[in-house]
């Protein structure tokens, strides 16, 4: 006899991509950032570990919000923090969407999404992207008990954006929130964050785990307006940020010299990827993150990663159902890249061979 | 017009003490360690925040799982870690309670649960505690739709605790499982956790905020049988807790001299303290926690309260409707304590005055 509600019973659950011991890998397959954080942060961690940990955090992480909302021009009462952007979605989904309604996301994207409706006891609809990975309007368009709607931009594991134009005119037609997922859009040429405050029903959130390569403190934050702040902070465990990351988050955000050095050296790397996969004739789509999502238009994209994991070189595998697979490879250094792409050409050579 | 789920907007939501600016007070509101925790958990931190932060941390928390396994007599695979010990309360409700079922809980305790089951869209039914704070009958009586019950024990605001053989034939009666809180179970000469492996209905959560001075790390776990720990783990996070928060927690609950040698020194503080609000003519309830609950059976507690806090001294005003309301003073240092009491003697000679 079980106990559990049988949404919980009945669902897989979400898998992370792996996380191997350090040192046994090339490490391309989470999007996390190749280079350490500002030291300012490190800093900033050392000094309430010798200070106060013995005492709660703050509950409402003032500190990185006062200088979150100076660098993003908002106020701070349009930031909630939280314990990395994955709980920004945890609790979004959880105040908006009930048991038995419905969420819209698009495909191929993130598939926690479908995991939080799926928690929730939710239904989840999938739109797909339509050509060169833009929105078709069926993404806007109303639906019994529609309570909410993602979208990851740029997307994963694309890398492709809609232009923020086009998100405020589908939230317009929407009839439920959106929530603008941009993890990745301090590697992007344009954002949503000007959004919010043309339309109440559009949401941003960002993480600190990419741009400020700080995948391991877990910190992310939602930008709204401050009446929809007001509700979810109903959902928020109280202390759902630890003294370390909020010290640390703040640290981080206050250095935007590190993250604009930072994000130049990336998109170089991506640069420089990208014409190496057009070197070895591998299609891929043109990226606005840290990383590429290509395919090998005459091998399958399966046995193209076990062989690159058999040679430490770990990227991302996905396979779409109905619409195919591929290898996401996140922007390392230029000689991680360059470690991938020789292996790559290697496993093509020896593919052309059989 | 509002797209929020009408229970989010309906309820008020959970407030937690008050975390005044560092320095302000004496603080003896939310039940924190009053020192520092072990060194190893300081250079535990500072290792991993000069190393590895840009890389994700161990979804499983592993490396504490291991430790804690051998602490505590239990299997690894019986372990699950979160963002605190409030995280594991939410992960639970939402396992096993669904929109319109029922959860228990004794009153008065902690008023967190009562929240978690508003935000879940559940209800709640609270059992009164019976004389000298014992669980009646009711507390194990079955009911439409139960399915979840939580117990805190050491329960707060009372720091009773009800035997582990109660706690066992009360589950052997409930139709549905029971979540035994253990934040305070350090402070006490007893718990529950032998009971785990005599009835899977039975779990137990731990929280690192107290007995080990890390309420600002944010860590806590789960023990359960492990078909209970697999199902959990789909509703966590994957990255629920942060690579310094491991590293710290690891560290924590490897240094059990450091852990004995503190608890020492809170019980005799807190025996001193109870001997001192006799003197004083103060009614308490004997504590198995880092706090007591008194009562003033000469005047009303809020006044006290807010001359306390006046005076640079915060302690939590507790009001439960239809029960009573008093003042529950955490286990400070000494020199804290001392000068707590002297306030309430003033307090009360002043009120004699009157």
């Amino acid at each position: 006899m079980t106990y559990f509600r049988h949404e919980i019973e009945a669902m897989h659950g979400y898998v992370p991509g792996e996380q191997p011991a350090p040192g046994k890998f090339i490490k391309l397959n989470t999007n996390e950032n190749p280079y350490p954080p500002s030291p300012a942060v490190v800093r900033a961690i050392r000094e309430v570990a010798e200070g106060g940990l013995n005492r709660y955090p703050d509950p409402s992480a003032t500190a990185f919000r006062l200088r979150a909302a100076d660098v993003l021009n908002v106020d701070p009462d349009w930031i909630l923090c939280a314990n990395g952007s994955d709980e920004i979605l945890t609790m979004v989904t959880r105040a908006f969407v009930g048991q038995g309604q419905l969420l819209r996301l698009p495909y191929p994207s993130y598939v926690l999404y479908r995991t939080l409706a799926e928690i929730q006891g939710a239904r989840s609809e999938e739109v797909r992207f339509g050509p060169d990975w833009g929105l078709t309007p069926a993404f806007a368009s109303a639906s019994h008990d529609l309570r909410l709607a993602f979208l990851p931009n740029p997307n994963s594991p694309s890398g492709t954006i809609v232009a923020p134009d086009r998100v405020l005119s589908l939230a317009a037609r929407l009839p439920c929130p959106i929530l603008v997922d941009e993890a990745y859009a301090d590697f992007a040429d344009t954002n949503c964050l000007g959004l919010v405050a043309q339309n109440d029903k559009i949401m941003v959130a960002r993480s600190l785990s990419k741009s400020y390569a700080l995948a391991g403190l877990r910190f992310g934050f939602l930008v709204a307006q401050p009446h929809i702040i007001r509700q979810l902070i109903k959902v928020k465990d109280s202390y759902n940020c630890d003294a370390l990351a909020i010290a640390g988050a703040t640290a981080a955000i206050s250095d935007q010299a590190w993250l604009i050095d930072n994000r130049n050296r990336i998109l170089t790397s991506r640069t420089r990827l990208q014409r190496q996969l057009t070197d070895l004739g591998l299609s891929f789509v043109p990226s606005h993150a840290n990383f590429v999502w290509c395919t090998d238009p005459e091998q399958p994209a399966r046995p193209v990663y076990e062989k690159l994991k058999t040679n430490h070189v770990l990227v991302r595998y996905m396979d779409y159902p109905t619409w195919g697979d591929g290898l996401r490879i996140s922007v390392g250094t230029d000689e991680q890249i360059d470690a991938c792409v020789t292996l790559l050409k290697a496993i093509r050579n020896d593919g052309a061979k059989c």
